[in-house]
């Protein structure tokens, strides 16, 4: 098998990977808040990403490895004795409903490649660090990438522990009770590493449909949240539909334009409509107004900026057609970041010896690493996903194409502590 | 001018009415609860419900008026001696950001002529009753007019009072702690009175439009409530378009569908969508599901029953073009009713000889006339609301409207009692 070569491969240079022990320890983290119906669920700081993170901890303890953690309550697991870092980072924190694989995969395979250094007594130049961020996904504290944002100095310490979740519990009230909660002396941007990798299954198809072993993204493209509130006038069910200023149709309407537009430039664009409310939401009356979240996402600003007019113009003229006062607002808009290219050159490079069939290519979503390629030399490898469904029950990557992934990260470590 | 003449007329017959003080008692109740930016809000049982039905038992006590609660919270008041009575009757909750006039009018007309009938030391061969029913509108405890079906027996008591708020009270506790909790035996059922009549506004523009006074249902249309649920795949906002199986398309595609079926049979047929949730509602999440409500009313059942197929066919089109699974179910069905033909005679030959221009016609909306039409002969009066807005802030009736409606009542209660 393909991937036994490679195992060999890096036996030869002293690394003796587990691979049983790395899936043994995959299934066993990604099942923390697992329902079958449902998805995973670890919202951040709650009690499943807790013991999830615990678990983690006691991973950690076993192979030696020295444990810090931030002001954002960030894991920063070191082994090794270099002066000089190479990092490797994901999170452990899900959404609501969400995949097995997002997040738990780059944690467990930089934990297994901390492992298999320390057992295999591989002596690099480098220290090795693993990042365990805290509340990547957003969904429970927005925005998302909160962790690494006050690890790397993106946002300041009162912004992010003062942010509220839905049950009006603050990321810091949250974090005081975790007992993650650490020092700024720990923070990444204090003591960066040279390198950073985060591994993570591609949130889209490509690699899948196209037969790819490994994607390696040019960097993260560029998100632009807004947010459309149609008001009409709240009215009795018995109302003259005609006379009706209904933002329920002018939401739908939106809804409908917005997607055709996405799927019309859906090599360059991708558009959501994932929040929607209604007021009052009474099955009787047409409601007085209606809200919704447009995320907006390319790797080319110029296309979010028109599509954001794009939306905009949408809206007024819905407004127009259904009688709607039309009001919208930014709720935020993170830029496109690109990675290093020595770094993904060497992963490029990696992927040729190891015979790996990649691709380069842009990640869609966000990730830890758009904050961290601030503070050092960034890249990301990806796995390929069936069909590339993310944030869902249905999320699923093959066994090997999680080993190759794993495979690859070991090749490309050993590379960059030879920088 | 017009109400003049009528006045003198009512005085002819021994009845003073005095507009001022009906001006002045409903100006000073619809404000209770009154938001000058949102609307009224007096949901059920809530602090502000209860304040506006503590001012209404103050002036029944002025006017030495026996008042009764029944076993659902009903106010009776009665006032007169026969053996038989007259029942005028309405509410005072709200929808959450309501109108002034729902429910309020049709309250202070009934309280204006009990305290005309007790000034002018009118006899009437019938008693005369005021009933303000509790939670009519259904926005704090579905199904609506839970007050008058409880005490007419279209639903049981343990039905009724373990219906669940959506803070989870019951309506039996929040009964138990407003103190309008009575007894079984004061119930309409027990002792129902001879005539039922319910004034309120139009909740729709013909009457303003076409220049009438004075509406005249035939009865209430028949309402069937239809909730559909379309179930996608929840996937990243990274995700492809034209991969997704996104269930906000599924919802606005049938919201809009349903509005043009609705648009082209607005003559005999309302449809609302007045509830939309989709879950989990994150703003770089494709849900997993959305769900809407679908509101049906005509005043012919075949109609009901077409647009029920029709909301079933689109939602199963929908599917199939957007590779959703759909489900739907039926919440509850009212059967039209036809209200008393005596009575509405009466009604339109009082119009005539008062000069009210009068029109027959069909109430869109629900009514706890509905339920009275079971135990008594029972009819409404509607007077014309502006542009027929209703459930709104927006909502507005004329003063010399609602002085024609307290007119008509009055001649109305006269001529009734003269049967």
């Amino acid at each position: 098998m393909l991937y036994e070569r490679a195992l060999e491969r890096l036996k030869s240079k002293g690394l003796n990977l587990d691979i049983n022990s790395f899936l043994r320890t995959f299934n066993r983290i990604s099942s923390i808040g697992w329902v079958e119906s449902y998805g995973s669920t670890r919202l951040a700081l709650t009690n499943e990403h807790i013991m999830a993170r615990r678990e983690l901890l006691k991973e950690l303890e076993n192979i030696g490895a020295k444990v810090l953690f931030d002001e954002a309550g960030n894991i920063i697991a070191e082994v090794g004795s270099g002066s000089r870092a190479i990092a490797i980072g994901s999170h452990l924190d899900s959404v609501p409903g969400g995949g097995r694989f997002d997040g738990v995969f780059g944690i467990i395979a930089g934990l297994e490649i901390l492992r298999a250094i320390v057992k295999s007594s591989l002596r690099l130049k480098h220290k090795l660090i693993l990042v365990d961020f805290n509340n990547e996904e957003g969904s429970r504290w927005n925005p998302p990438l909160l962790g690494s944002a006050l690890s790397v100095g993106v946002y300041t310490r009162d912004f992010v522990y003062s942010r509220l979740d839905s049950n009006g519990v603050t990321f810091g009230e949250a974090l005081e009770r975790s007992g993650f909660k650490g020092s700024a002396e720990n923070n990444l941007s204090m003591n960066p590493p040279r390198f950073y990798i985060e591994p993570h299954i591609e949130q889209g198809p490509e690699l899948y449909r196209e037969g790819y072993d490994i994607g390696i993204p040019q960097g993260i493209v560029g998100l632009r949240v807004l947010e459309l509130t149609f008001k009409g006038r709240q009215d009795h069910a018995s109302s003259h539909i005609s006379l009706r200023r209904d933002p329920v149709v002018g939401l739908s309407k939106a809804v409908l334009r917005l997607r055709e537009y996405a799927l019309k430039n859906q090599d360059k664009l991708r558009i959501t409509v994932g929040y929607i409310s209604v007021d009052p939401g009474k099955f009787n009356v047409v409601p007085a107004l209606s809200k919704i979240t447009v995320d907006i996402r390319s790797y080319d600003s110029q296309v979010i900026d028109e599509a954001t007019k794009y939306t905009i113009k949408v809206a007024e003229n819905i407004g127009g057609e259904e009688n709607l006062s039309v009001d919208y607002r930014e709720l935020w808009t993170i830029p496109r970041i690109v990675f290093d290219p020595e770094v993904t050159s060497i992963i490029e490079e990696s992927c040729r010896d190891l015979g790996f069939k990649c691709k380069r290519m842009w990640s869609w979503a966000g990730h830890d690493a758009q904050n961290m390629s601030r503070i050092t030399k960034t890249a990301m490898i990806f796995v390929p996903s069936v069909e590339g469904i993310s944030h869902s029950k249905d999320e699923y990557t093959r066994e090997e194409d999680l080993v190759k992934g794993l495979i690859l990260l070991a090749e490309v470590v050993l590379r960059l502590d030879e920088i």
